[in-house]
Parts: structure tokens; C-alpha cells; sequence
């Protein structure tokens, strides 16, 4: 079984978090819910309380396939402060294991120096990160080795299933795609670059 | 301030409330989450658990613009099943206020009697709700009178921003739509009846 960690820091955006969780766990991936530290009950950016189930600092990396990193300004900031999860980050790099982020959260992952060239963001944070090979709106998703990354809430479902197809196949992501009522999420949007 | 009323039954499905009181919520309404007893932490159809912020005997339905009712197959029906629920939703369709629910939730306003006759649901759900007025995927989000419906996961940002263009106007629809990346969201897509 595929095991995939996403880290809730607060102020994590709630529409890409949940919709990430969910759409993994459709596809029968384990995901697992972490906190940044023992406060369990994690808010949102809009307010929504979502409860981790472990701690970042408890999870034995070497079981996991993917990291996944949510979006939202003030919890990608605190992705990108936290030592554990920039351990991880350049640990599962080193790896050649996936790693993932949407939003703002490619922030965090620019810090951790494991950013490929070609990436999205959220508009605007390419400012903070790079701009040179930042791909902008030309895709939902962007795929450059083993690092994926995504634009915002509302290609969250898109992300999350480019993230099913490279885990469990193609039948599982098409399954899924038209469970979800997500008919708007193309092949064609989507950019891959394998290294 | 428009005060909306979204209701966590245990079994709801994550993308589709969170995606609610988020979406809600970046338009400056208030958003009332609340759980059908004294449990606050409410559990979803994918195991993601979501704190809620009061209990719905609680509320006062005076104050509210607006009630939602998030999907999921379990979520659905112990909406259907509340005797709370059932009372809100009659006290607030004799009132004439508006009424909202997605993918298995239209069963809900069914049994509660206060459905109009077009409606949309998920695929399925209206083998169990009413085959007459159906609108299947015609359109993503059906408005019949004060009663709105919407399909599924998938449809949950442009169902959301639906109801955001309703309580706040087309500006606020349109700032949110183009900052949540939520282009695939079409009037095209969204099938209106005024009583």
C-alpha cells in the first residue's frame, strides 16, 4: 500500500488539505495526517479546524512514498521554518522519492533547495521563489523529476489526481476522475518533464 | 452580514463542506459549522475529522440568510434522519429563505418535502429522490425558487461560488472565482428557475 504524509501547519489552506486527503484515500492510499507539533487540532486559513493524527516529528520517513505539501500563505511559511519537515523534504529528495506542493507551499520547498526547474505556484508567490522555469497558468500541474507541484484551490482535485495516476495507474485515476465529477481535469493541462 | 448554517453529519464529504465554509468564508459570510449532537469532532466519509463550532439545536434560525447541507451517502441520511434538520429546513422554506445541498444531500430536502422540481444531485442519489425534474449534467448547480442543488465533489467551488454570487453579488463572485482559479466555473454550467 502506498503511504503518503501531509504535514497540517496553521493556517494551511483547507480546500487543498482536504481535498488532497480525501482524493488519496478514495484511491486507497494511506495518508498521514501530521501536525507540525502536540497541538492536534490544526486551523485553517479560513477557520476550519481539521485534527491531525500523529506528529511530523514521529514519522519514520523510510516508509513513505510521498510527501505532500498544502498550500496557504501562513502555513507554507511555517513548512518552510520547520526543521523537521526541511529534514524530510531534502531526506525524501535525496531519495529520489516524490514530493509534492501546491499553492504557496513550493515556498517551502524552494527553501529546501530540492525545486526542480520547471514548477507552478500560486500566482504571484513565483516572486518569492523563482522565475525562471516557473510555468505560471500553462499548466494545472507541473511534473520535473520526482517533484510535482500545483497552482491552487481550484486545481486541487486535478493535483491530487495526478498524484493518484502516479502511485496507483492510470484505471485508478480515471475511475476516480469520474466519481469526483472532475471531467474539467485534462491530460492536456497537465506539463511532465522526466529527468 | 449574511449568516449561513452548515450542518457536519458524520459520514460528510470532505471536499465538498470544507470547500463551503471556505469558499463562504473568503466572501465575508458568517458561517455557522455546527454537529447534529454534542460530539464537536465530526468525522467524514474519508476519516478526515473537522471540529465544529456549535451544536444545531442551538442555533437561532432566525438570523440565518442561508442553510447548507454538505453530501456523502451517511452524511446524507442522517441529515434526512434529524429531527432538528428536518424542522430548520421546513421553518426556513415556509420563510421562503434559501436552501442549499449537494450530491446525496438533495435526500434530505426531499424528505423534508421542501425540494422544487428541478433539481440536480449525484449520479444515482435521484433514483432514491425523484426521477421527474432531474437535471442530471445539464448543469453543475440548479436554482429552483429558494432551493439550490449542485452534483458532487467536483462541483463543489463553482456550486460554493453560487451561492457567494447569490448572498454577495457578481463582484464578489468574480473576484473569488478568478482567485480561487476557478475558470472551469461557467454561468454556461449553471441552470436557473425563479419561481
Amino acid at each position: 500500500m502506498s503511504r503518503v504524509l501531509v504535514p497540517l501547519a496553521t493556517g494551511f489552506e483547507e480546500i487543498e488539505a482536504v481535498t488532497i486527503i480525501d482524493v488519496l484515500r478514495r484511491a486507497e492510499i494511506e495518508v498521514l495526517v501530521a501536525s507540525l507539533d502536540a497541538q492536534f487540532l490544526v486551523k485553517g486559513a479560513n477557520g476550519i479546524v481539521v485534527q491531525a493524527q500523529s506528529q511530523v516529528k514521529d514519522i519514520n520517513i523510510d516508509t513513505l512514498d510521498m510527501i505532500v505539501l498544502p498550500g496557504g500563505w501562513d502555513g507554507a511559511y511555517a513548512l518552510a521554518d520547520d526543521e523537521n519537515i526541511q529534514r524530510i523534504l531534502k531526506e525524501m529528495n535525496e531519495k529520489g522519492r516524490y514530493i509534492s506542493a501546491i499553492c504557496a507551499a513550493p515556498f517551502a520547498l524552494h527553501k529546501a533547495g530540492v525545486l526542480k526547474h520547471h514548477y507552478t505556484c500560486y500566482p504571484s508567490a513565483e516572486e518569492q521563489i523563482r522565475l525562471d522555469g516557473f510555468m505560471g497558468d500553462k499548466a494545472m500541474v507541473v511534473e520535473d523529476g520526482n517533484i510535482m507541484t500545483s497552482r491552487g484551490p481550484g486545481t486541487s482535485i486535478c493535483f491530487a489526481l495526478s498524484i493518484v495516476k502516479k502511485l496507483k495507474g492510470d484505471e485508478m485515476y480515471q475511475m476516480l476522475k469520474a466519481g469526483l465529477l472532475a471531467n474539467f481535469c485534462e491530460e492536456a493541462q497537465s506539463f511532465s518533464l522526466k529527468n
